[in-house]
């Protein structure tokens, strides 16, 4: 069974600086998730003894070796040459994968450049990795050493390549090398309004050890927690389900969406099932909340506009906010951000008017009123809710937080669900 | 002289995949900077039999080995240690540094747990390099060995604290050990509004080889250019001034700042200094405009507000947009967006409206306007400017690039430079 793996990354960009490597924290987060263990992750330019040089250490260190990186069609790439060189083996060359290179060519109407044909080489006994967004397919070579059985698996750094490709065919082969017929699955719950800890407390002894594991990552501003399971097909899926309904039962108006969801993915998908539109009426945000509810394709269906009243002339002027309940209460009060909800709801005709305004920091706090003081309101079928709020953080982190939790109350609203009192209080 | 960088990084988070090691990133940035060649950036988890691998694998391929993480004070923090154990010297306490982080503790009113003392262990004749920002100090350690001259360095892995040892200690170390006397110094422009290319064009020959470097780095939505020059100190500076000003003259309408500077960062100082507001009338920018306007703190001095009128009716319910206009011509035409800017900068008695609709796709293109379709106007002291631009990419692109026209354009209007003509063609 493989127990280890050593991903390795090869580019001059990410040796120089002028790339992050993230294909590495990606690998990484998968192979975790097999439950495997990452021994070392590796990089270097694009230097033939230096590519060796790691190859060789990458497979003293671990039974599985994922590269990316090195495959394209130009002088520079080393990697399918030196891997062959490394694993003792000849380079072949596959006609099929050469085809298939023509044909795409053909197709954008370009013709091939031949230094393309380098990407149908492969070390002898290599099993391809099929690579349906780009010309470079990747490969797998199985090795018996000395060492123990070594698999070596050769990937584009092309992220919008690499991913698929690791999704499709290597993982599915890891599971079975690693699971003997058993199979890892995971479900990940997406959540906001309570901390780490707060969930940890809620679900403390949901799950029994031999049922399965729970990972939580912050990742601000939600926190995403993971259901990972491990048994034979069929059983495992069934216990995913159980364990999910049971965290759900647990924390489940925290739990917003699941998989790789958004809050406003998920804000988006409710208005437009209840047919309803939705309006905002921004402050200290700026407009990062409409930013953010337009950046769902299609959005124009549900999002009739915001107004961002930064300063109080525009709150009266745009909004209808009385100037008596601006002189009485300060901008950053219930009273006001109450009437801006109401105000831009009636004049944009909208079913949903939200409002918050708030004090971003660094300058603006007051006694009373300190950096992180926030309202929110929300205006929807002839009610209309608000609250206080005393966030923390820097500018950036408190804009973030109050246009998370003005989608969370429009989400908390469309579902029916109480509005969240919990957290967000200055630690 | 020192000549090859290995750059380590340490710690599970990174191993399983929890976090992006962008340390590692910065590190090679700053290194390749002063001419140094990074040989390869090695990551492990906190096991030590690892951590000693990485040292001295790092330790036969480069002359310095700079490392973050581990120097923690927990039972997982394991570098010091074996940075002792691979060394071959002692651990010695500094009473000095361990006043120092006590002194810490108490300036936040609390008491330090006892395993923090670890943090003022150190191998015998490491040099200490400061933290300001943390309890850790970091360390420069040289060895003799059989394979010549080694420096480790030591820094904690808490990016914020790892910086500034960086640029202030470790860098001027390492131009010491480079320049022979000799400094390196860099300036960077950023630039807006011209493609990496185009830009490369127009500084073709204007420096030649001996006298320095150019080196571009694109970051959407700018490029950065950075000038290096190497010689002796005072000469060095001013040949940096001379070439300096040899680049601003070939493309200065397209530098929109120096240094780590944002076109909002840039378009707020503007409006400080001549006293003006601004007023913002968007549309499928969603808010991304004034949400970036507003990231600048103090932002509210100049910032009026904004409407994003994202439905027909928002345009002319906030905006006083004529329906004949919206009729005649389409929501995104240069004769609504100059209706817009009108409107946004009377109704909120601003000195600048700027005003932009686009179609930002998947959906709502139609045969005439396809994505990227996008409109901008500015109104300012009696005039009035708009232009239709062919933008290209998906739904965040293409946002993103009307936002930093947008900024752009109130920058040059504030500048009295002519508004930018160059590229934004599909391509």
């Amino acid at each position: 069974m493989i127990e280890r793996v050593a991903i390795l990354s090869t580019g001059d960009e990410i040796t120089t600086g002028k790339v992050v490597d993230t294909n590495a924290n990606y690998i990484a987060d998968k192979f975790v998730e097999t439950g495997m263990d990452v021994a070392a992750v590796v990089t270097v330019g694009d230097v033939a003894e230096r590519i060796v040089w790691a190859w060789q250490q990458a497979m003293q260190q671990a039974d599985v070796i994922v590269s990316t990186g090195g495959i394209g069609p130009t002088a520079d790439d080393l990697t399918t040459e030196l891997v062959a060189k490394v694993a003792g083996v000849e380079l072949t060359f596959s006609e099929e994968v050469a085809e298939n290179i023509r044909r795409l060519f053909a197709s954008f109407n370009r013709t091939m450049p031949e230094n393309n044909l380098k990407q149908a080489q492969f070390p002898a006994g290599a099993e391809i990795i099929p690579n349906h967004l780009g010309t470079a397919p990747g490969y797998r070579l199985d090795l018996d050493t000395p060492n123990g059985k070594k698999h070596l698996i050769v990937l584009p750094g092309v992220p919008r390549e690499m991913k698929p490709m690791i999704e499709e065919t290597v993982l599915p082969w890891v599971r079975e090398k690693r699971g003997g017929g058993e199979v890892f699955l995971t479900r990940t719950f997406q959540t906001f309004g309570i901390s780490e800890s707060g969930l940890d407390e809620m679900v403390a002894g949901v799950i029994s050890a031999d049922e399965g594991n729970l990972a939580f990552r912050a990742n601000f501003p939600q926190i995403s927690m993971r259901i990972i399971v491990r048994g034979k097909p069929g059983e495992a899926e069934q216990r995913l389900d159980t364990l999910s309904d049971r965290i759900r039962d647990k924390i489940g108006t925290y739990v917003y969406g699941e998989g790789d969801v958004t809050m406003e993915d998920v804000v988006g998908q409710l208005l437009k099932e209840q047919g309803k539109t939705l309006s905002l009426a921004e402050a200290c945000s700026g407009g990062l909340v409409g930013h953010r509810v337009s950046n769902v394709p299609g959005s124009s269906a549900y999002f009739q506009g915001a107004v961002t009243a930064y300063s109080d002339s525009a709150k009266t002027q745009l909004l209808g906010v009385q100037p008596a309940t601006l002189q009485l209460h300060g901008a950053v009060s219930e009273e006001v951000v109450r009437e801006m909800a109401t105000g831009v709801r009636e004049r944009l005709g909208a079913d949903i008017g939200v409002s918050m305004t708030g004090i971003a920091g660094p300058d603006g706090a007051t006694e009373e009123k300190p950096v992180g003081t926030a309202c929110i309101a929300l205006a929807m079928d002839g009610t209309l809710v608000s609250r206080q709020y005393k966030l923390w953080g820097n500018r950036e982190w408190i804009k973030t937080l109050i246009s998370q939790l003005a989608l969370d109350w429009v989400r908390r609203a469309l579902l029916g669900i109480p509005i969240n009192e919990a957290g967000f209080i200055r630690r």
